[in-house]
């Protein structure tokens, strides 16, 4: 019966006793980074442009942060990018996530089925 | 900035993609090992006899084990008390997640404060 557990985690980073950074909201952040746009994000994740922009400024606001930086105008239109610290709250998050899911996977055997 | 930064995370486990384990359902179980009383261990967390005793029987049909037996009667009327598979999967569940508690530290430390 034990073989057909599974140990299932959730993580987040609070600052303060507020969250700060979720799968959800870094989810958000890497669909910035990867399409250079927060309206394709916003679509991407099926919010409305005002609730993603409404999201990152709380991310903003409760880090002490800038995230994101958008310029207008230009050929291409405006774009929104990660700042450095932006991509670098990314992959720190990435990292961590992915090292604690393989913790868990570890410490699962050694507690569930080491007897 | 990152020194107020805080890891937190939620644990729980799955048999076939169904809830069996969480903190939750642990804490009705460890309450009735320390009460050896469904309806005290109920009335600890805010439950109703009822909906105690359906989460218990839920988790037991999800994981195919016996987890409490009930005595009737007596001199001190009936007992609700963990079998020993029981008593041996709220100890496995405690350590996974103490254990991961503190690895979610440590992990958090080298993805979040190591540049």
């Amino acid at each position: 019966m034990p073989e057909a557990l599974q140990p299932r985690i959730k993580v987040w980073v609070e600052k303060d006793g507020r969250l700060v950074l979720s799968d959800y909201r870094v989810r958000l952040l890497e669909l910035i980074a990867a399409n250079g746009s927060l309206a394709d994000a916003a679509a991407a994740m099926g919010l409305s442009y005002r609730r993603a922009w409404g999201k990152i400024r709380e991310i903003e606001e409760n880090l002490g942060v800038k995230l994101v930086h958008s310029t207008v105008g230009g050929p291409g239109g405006g774009a929104t990018r990660l700042t450095a610290e932006g991509e670098r709250l990314v992959g720190q998050y990435d990292r961590f996530r992915r090292e604690l899911v393989k913790d868990a996977d570890a410490e699962f055997g050694r507690s569930f089925r080491a007897d």
